[in-house]
């Protein structure tokens, strides 16, 4: 069985951590964590340690820390560009493009998108996309939490994103069914971006189809069958990992 | 954009099909399918017909054939044994394997999966695995619904399953996180069956994992983080579709 793990926002390299808050409160009280007890730490960005529960109290643990060390960021760097999703569709994709270990989602306003993030509303959006890959991170043991920046809106700003990618000889992907370019198939830089576009519900309409091929995006396409918005990140994700041999 | 599909429970070559009961009204009131449109029907074990809408009512579609195909069942065959999941999880897990092309999903009972299906409670959560696959089958236009046959619970019961795959020249797999094979460079057999097992929540307990292998079942792992029981095996049939020239 593996250990269990948490994210802290500082880790130092020696010494002794305190858990508390809402992770105190869970790894006490709910994961029934006890004196002797290996707990692995990790700042979400890289920074791990493995710690031993000296002391537990009510809603925090203290760990000593007994090794340090650091995990490189993944290179070539997975992107995913993911059209907003309705309901709780865009939040289960980022939970499970996190376990698959993504290194970056940028929510995406489509013109299809049913729903599109405005205002309080848009921020609380936001926020739940962060919050889920922070856990989900967590949850999957990751020591780099996915990146969730501001989304897009505007498929000119998009579409020099990816103009970015091509230019820094990375790959610039977009999943349409209609593509004769199989993903599998596809050739992928070793090292750089590999960004990749999957649209919302209704799919990528024709003039950001265009706008992205004319920035240097290739479409690419994912077997016959049609993949929900929320399914096709994750099976992306899986096809690139083998084939970069991160799986 | 590619056409609306249908599943009918006959299909004949030639002639009028008729949908009606919740497809039919859904085709009408919903999709609003009006005469003249491009119809495509399945009978969900491979047979596939193109049609015309030729008459509407408020609840049912009068469909002309015009081409009429077959699709032959993928071989090698996917089969994933799925333990029961919490909550809704199971159901998601079929709904996005389904979506990847997987052609059988076995219910397994682990022994430490959370629910377990008794009596008519259980009975309703098979018939609700099936109509997801169903369901799923037909949005994503798959032409083949994948059989959801009854659970299994024994452990020895689901050895000797895997031991026959091994007997018919297939892959026998069981997804591990500590496995040291990674699926994405396992042999594959170019025909019969690849089964793999995809164990519940708290993982599969040892004596099941050494169950399996004295069946002849190798076990083998997606990457280095951990995926939920509702991620791996969409993630796992990605990576083995890619390998097959499936996708």
């Amino acid at each position: 069985m593996s250990h269990p793990q948490f994210l802290v926002e500082r880790l130092p390299n020696v010494g002794h951590v305190r858990l508390d808050g809402p992770e105190g409160r869970h790894a006490a009280a709910v994961q029934r964590l006890r004196c002797g007890q290996i707990v692995l730490l990790s700042d979400g960005m890289g920074a791990v340690a493995s710690t031993i529960v000296v002391a537990v109290s009510r809603d925090t643990l203290d760990l000593e820390i007994r090794e340090h060390w650091t995990v490189t960021a993944p290179d070539p760097r997975l992107t995913v560009v993911q059209g907003l999703a309705k309901g709780d569709r865009g939040e289960l994709a980022v939970q499970m493009m996190t376990e698959a270990g993504v290194d970056e989602i940028v929510p995406w306003a489509a013109s299809r998108s049913v729903v599109q993030w405005h205002g309080q509303r848009g921020r609380r959006s936001l926020d739940r996309w962060r919050a889920t890959a922070r856990e989900s991170a967590k949850q999957s043991r990751r020591s780099w939490i996915p990146r969730v920046p501001e989304p897009v809106a505007a498929t000119g700003a998009l579409a020099e994103r990816l103009r970015a990618v091509r230019r820094g000889r990375g790959a610039a992907l977009v999943l349409h069914e209609e593509a004769d370019q199989p993903l599998s198939t596809v050739d992928l830089p070793s090292a750089g971006e590999i960004c990749l576009v999957v649209g919302p519900e209704g799919g990528i309409a024709d003039p950001e189809l265009e706008s992205f091929a004319a920035a240097g995006a290739s479409p690419v396409r994912l077997g016959q069958t049609v993949l929900r918005t929320s399914t096709a990140g994750i099976a992306a994700l899986a096809v690139l990992s083998a084939r970069l041999g991160r799986w």
